[in-house]
């Protein structure tokens, strides 16, 4: 077996894919073992000598680990391209930028779709439970590969900013500052259900056949498209989605059919779910819904989460939400700052007035660019980078 | 052809079916027509001497005629039994309470599932487009046959509530009364993508055979029970899913897998899922979500909503909403009472505090009834109904 454990020259490459053997197996919450183990990053900038410069970046539930480069599927730019890069937020000319493709993910990190070692098939259900500690967990062994003992930040939005509060929890002395962004500690009972209704419309589809689609050749397209497609209205508030389609026809006049769709909406809608299937696995997606699902921060801290952070009291904290994500509110968000508060955590919050819902963090929000830069120049300035 | 025109006959059973000759066809506001029509409807209470004490009720996307009797297929009691009933806001003993299945409905009325006289095989997708004005135009024309020439009232709740707005545009001398409960003018974006993913969902199953499912004996039950999910958690607040399921288990811990709900919150959904497809016709899901997503009753005025009043100076109005729905909210229904108000109607607007959604007009929502009774009383004293 290939056996690449990375330091520098991954560095060097700008990422690749940290390759863990059988003997150092990814530990789970369920009380399973995944290995082989690999994990696909990408790396932007460079660690400086003190290795105190790397940040860690953590996505989303369908992100990747291409941040700030191209995607090597879709060809688009990457995610967070309006944070990441020189003169911005997190400049690589200063920090060692690290984007994961988390655990159970379908870029290059082990997942479902891996190839299972004792069968040389794909996994499919047989693949482990993942949680988002699992993910974290295997974050930092990908830390210890590349010689970083401390990160100066990790960052991320929703899913991303449970990673981050997972990290503060779990390795509070291996992080200098924590940037939890439009997500909560625990998913609600709505979002659950949403969820839920994602992994029944995949599981419906006759091509999902039981998980083990990649052995007939066959990708349940369908299912997974609606999936996204009701995932995607709650990305979005109603004000934007209003203010962008409103109720605008597609064409002039009505259809008074169901061959095509009638309002931009709609086809706005199916062109979000036609083109993930493109770039996602619907096994994949089941597997990092039920990790969000099972995120209760609180849950291993007997219900009471400012004890999950009272061991951070080291860590900075920046939390920020927008006012009209109604996926992860800013209630949730002021909930994670109040337990901080409480555990003696210091901690800046900001809840940033936009219309544009969750999905605020991927998009044109200057005072999101401007909250990031302040936190991230106080926190260089602090730590001694230049 | 049996023709049945019923009226006083159709009293005396508490309902039955209006079946419409060819000659007397239902003219559609695609252009198309639709005949021979079939109107199923029940009723409770008997019409007075003076014909002045018809109550229409006018059901959901989902409803049917059985307001206040039990439900053939389901066996429950009727959707309005709060309302409908001795000593209720709607006895019984005073008004000849009246509901009707809609056009393009599946329990009774002529819809997608009923056979088209040019083929003798179900309509399907062949069946005319329809809106809420073509639903409300049978009712019409079921009150014609009733020998009923004004409403003592109209009133609905979410879609019923749109009809009501549409009996009171197209029909105002038939009207005396109008209850608007948890609806709007027109349907948002957001609810329209909502009803895109439902549709997408039914269309995505390979049983659902381009609309022709009946004819090859399959039903896309999978995809259809999948739009009920992604609805049915818009009838419900967040606060209403938090607080009756949070995140409660199931069973005694996590399942680490796929087979079977992890949260009470799943198996809700799933069974709502499942228990729809008994009940409900997947290509009637489509047909009337799309006249729903068509309703835009300022649409024919110009964009000018009290334009669609301006005839309706003598029909009373109450307008009722709940703060916790987010499908239509409060917002909505205050632009509606706005544009009574800027026509010279009369109407009355309670905004009933509830963390129950949507849902709440079926629900146990004491300020409902009392609302609903207090003006249904000021109504008939007005009326001079005993």
């Amino acid at each position: 077996m290939s056996q690449t454990v990375i330091a520098s020259p991954a560095i060097e490459t700008n990422g690749g894919t940290l390759r863990l053997p059988a003997e150092a197996p990814l530990r789970l919450d369920s009380g399973a073992t995944l290995a082989p183990l690999e994990i696909a990053y990408k790396t932007y900038g460079r660690l400086n000598a003190e290795r105190s410069n790397a940040v860690l970046v953590c996505h989303a539930l369908t992100g990747d680990q291409h941040a700030a480069s191209i995607h090597p599927i879709t060809g688009k730019p990457g995610w967070w391209n309006r944070v990441i890069g020189p003169g911005l937020p997190l400049d690589p000319d200063r920090y060692f930028i690290i984007c994961t493709n988390v655990v159970g993910g379908c870029m290059g990190s082990t997942g479902p779709s891996s190839l299972d070692p004792a069968t040389g098939k794909p996994y499919g259900l047989t693949f482990p439970v993942i949680t988002i500690a699992d993910m974290v967990r295997a974050q930092a062994m990908l830390m210890d590969a590349l010689g970083i003992e401390t990160l100066f930040a990790a960052v991320g939005g929703s899913m991303g900013g449970m990673q981050v509060l997972q990290w503060a929890a779990d390795y509070p002395h291996r992080l200098r500052s924590a940037v939890c962004i439009a997500a909560a500690a625990r998913h609600s009972a709505q979002n659950i259900a949403f969820h839920e209704v994602g992994r029944q419309a995949i599981m419906a589809d006759p091509d999902w056949r039981g998980g083990a689609y990649e052995a007939h050749g066959v990708r349940p397209e369908k299912g997974l498209a609606v999936a996204r497609m009701a995932a995607h209205i709650t990305y979005l508030s109603e004000a934007a989605l209003q203010r962008k389609f409103g109720r605008e026809l597609q064409r002039d006049g009505l259809s008074w059919g169901f061959d095509a769709p009638d309002f931009q909406v709609e086809s706005y809608l199916r062109y979000q779910g036609a083109s993930f299937v493109d770039r996602f696995d619907a096994n994949s997606y089941l597997y990092i819904t039920r990790a969000v699902d099972y995120f209760d921060l609180a849950g291993a801290y007997d219900g009471v989460l400012a004890q999950a952070f009272r061991r951070a009291r080291d860590v900075r904290f920046c939390v920020l939400s927008f006012s009209s994500d109604w996926l992860y509110s800013t209630g949730e968000s002021r909930d994670i700052v109040r337990a901080l508060n409480a555990a003696g955590c210091r901690a800046s919050f900001v809840e940033i007035e936009t219309d544009k819902g969750h999905d605020a963090f991927f998009l044109d929000e200057p005072v999101l660019d401007s909250a990031l830069r302040g936190f991230f120049e106080s926190q260089a300035s602090r730590g001694g980078l230049a």
